[in-house]
């Protein structure tokens, strides 16, 4: 296809959800609720043919993708039917939209407020997991708004058949099915006429590594959501419970490696590091975690590896881990500050007056005292759903979750008010 | 100076800016209120030196700028002790930052909350008015914001003196001054090395004409709080009430021309037109208004000019308006969405459901009910201060006052939790 008949297509598609998205915004909770469960409920019905469309997928994608990209992209029944609980589970969570806050009278009379509206048209641009097609898309309608997704590639048929059953959901509630397009374009060129459409899209969230969300940004003037790296620390403070400070670091690192909100650089007071180290070495060792340390903690842990300079801004993804021991507090922020991502630090501290100034002056979408690091997610926050961790600082940070996908607009009630 | 030298001097003022930004986020909020009172007093002091500079601004102005544009450079002795009064009651505004929200206890044992902060780096791009030095920089400095100014090349005089009155008053609070810097640079593309500063700047506001916030747009990757045009329309429904309807249309147009919150279309129901349009021709002849009208406005008002097509989207800004009977409240809410802008839009009637349909389906910025859209303003909505009107959807909309400057991270309090 030539770059003009694509561009006047991904207008076409884009003009649609603008169009849906006003009827989706006018729709009340419960057809919104019951496009979700008809969803849930299709998917089950339908769990044959997606499998066989993922298997051909899986199939293609074998040829020249490594295992971890085919496990991504691979369902079965426990995924499908957990796709479509994760449908249901939305369709139970509270709906924000069109509630009204911050409502107070003028002395004039007017009564003014600010009522959650959805946004309008979003476009999920992600790589290859097909559920992502679920989970956006749900939570997409559930707010309120048109959605536009664009999937991987190598995930084209699975995705076809799973926004197949978004469409017909919307269908059988009375909403129009642009409400929930997949692009239908397998040509990369495709996402490139996509971000064009500032006109009709509100917003862009890309899902997948830092290349993807840097292309996205480099080709478009569309608000994006934007979820980078997580180079994450945990601080051992001077005044840190032994016990807690262990388990804390223990656990920020080992829990899970190839997570953003994963520690990837232990900041240790001097005045504890002695006393600590050698203990954390030993576990991180039974791990099998390696450490690259600064010059202090290499001479506390004879077998330590020296850091480099790229050592304390790399996310390692890994079971590597960044080691540094810091004069206290102050250096502890002062580093987090020249080498962290924004994303989640913690402090380990019985000291409350440290706690509160690590709060303060760390600036990052997550803050944390005495908890590991693990915990910085939609659903441990009690978000109800998730649908990224935003690394901006406008709009919405750290996780995403329905109210992300909202906006307020204001409200003003007069009984004939004119401005004199 | 070539453009190589020139990015290197601008990266060096913004990373300066964001050095100054972490001592302004840790700051308390006296000493904060300590710099906008302290500005205040130096301005007082130094009004002969401000005048004296302006002078020479406005004089160089006059020979090749219009009698508009000098009249908004202009600065006398009123003007400049309403700049001092301005920052005094900025000073008295509450503090938002650090304030926590939302605060509640995870099944888990975890507090978690939301600490709103500062931006971070502010960047102001504006034109001629030299008081936006002063409000936009005290506001910034309340928000905790280090400020980056880059006025109109025709008031560099007249800013640079504000600017030192900022700066002295940062320093004489024990601040870096580096808080509140001037692009020292008159050179256009001073602009153009400042907004590749992503790195360090986090939100650009620009705020001058649509050619400005566009060629900003075209140019940067930084967020940008934008505002553009208003074309705002009032829509006299079914069950409007005569009088209110005739006043409220009446004000919208014609209580001030040149603002973006000033009714540009009006819309009226058929049921409605015969009987209003007649008294209304009436008061906007006396006004001096020229209305440009749909084939039934010019039938009932036959010396009225038929309208083209882009009238229903121009935003006149002058004694000019459109006028469109309309079959309904459905074709009004159609009408708006395909020409508006989306910054305010009123409805007047009686009737509730009509109101709430409007207030719910009108995706503006600012939607009322019986009122003036000329009410659509940071001042008369109690936000205490205005830094613009935000015609984006995403983090603010519509008047933003201080909060618009801040941010939400999460702030999690643990003792010692772990995730399994």
């Amino acid at each position: 296809m030539n770059a003009e008949s694509l561009e006047s297509q991904m207008e076409m598609l884009a003009r649609d959800a603008r169009e849906a998205s006003r009827i989706l915004a006018a729709s009340d909770t419960e057809t919104r609720n019951h496009v979700l469960t008809t969803a849930a409920s299709l998917i089950r019905q339908r769990a044959g043919s997606i499998l066989e469309a993922n298997a051909e997928d899986v199939e293609q994608a074998k040829q020249h993708r490594n295992e971890a990209f085919v496990d991504r992209l691979a369902l079965n029944d426990d995924r499908i039917e957990s796709l479509s609980v994760e449908l249901e589970h939305i369709a139970e969570l509270p709906d924000c939209v069109g509630q009204i806050s911050d409502t107070h009278i003028r002395p004039n009379g007017l009564k003014i407020g600010r009522m959650r509206v959805p946004i309008g048209v979003i476009a999920m641009v992600y790589e290859a997991r097909p559920g992502v097609t679920v989970e956006a898309g749900g939570l997409c309608v559930k707010s309120g708004n048109a959605v536009i997704l664009r999937g991987g590639t190598e995930s084209v048929r699975s995705n076809s058949e799973l926004a197949g059953c978004l469409q017909d959901a919307l269908e059988q509630s009375d909403l129009p099915t642009t409400g929930a397009q997949l692009v239908p374009v397998v040509d990369r060129s495709a996402i490139d006429a996509l971000l064009k459409m500032d006109r009709w899209i509100d917003m862009i969230i890309p899902r997948g590594g830092t290349e993807l969300i840097q292309r996205v940004q480099a080709n478009t003037h569309i608000p994006i959501l934007k979820h980078l790296h997580g180079v994450c620390h945990v601080y051992i403070d001077d005044a840190a419970d032994r016990e807690r400070a262990v388990q804390i670091a223990v656990n920020a690192k080992t829990q899970r490696y190839g997570v953003c909100n994963a520690m990837e650089t232990l900041l240790i007071s001097q005045s504890r590091a002695q006393e600590l180290l050698p203990e954390l070495g030993i576990i991180y060792a039974e791990h099998g975690v390696e450490l690259r340390g600064c010059p202090q903690t290499c001479q506390i842990l004879p077998q330590t590896k020296l850091a480099a300079e790229e050592d304390w801004s790399e996310e390692y993804l890994s079971p590597v881990l960044a080691v540094h021991v810091v004069e206290g507090l102050d250096a502890a922020i002062a580093h987090i500050a020249r080498y962290g991502s924004q994303h989640t630090d913690a402090i380990i501290t019985e000291d409350e007056q440290a706690a509160q100034r690590f709060v303060r002056e760390v600036d990052s979408s997550s803050v944390m005292v005495n908890a590991s690091t693990r915990f910085a997610d939609g659903f441990e926050y009690g978000l109800g759903a998730e649908i990224g961790i935003s690394t901006d600082k406008l709009h919405a940070r750290g996780p995403v979750g329905l109210e992300g996908l909202t906006s307020q607009k204001f409200v003003v009630y007069g009984d004939g008010q004119i401005r004199t």
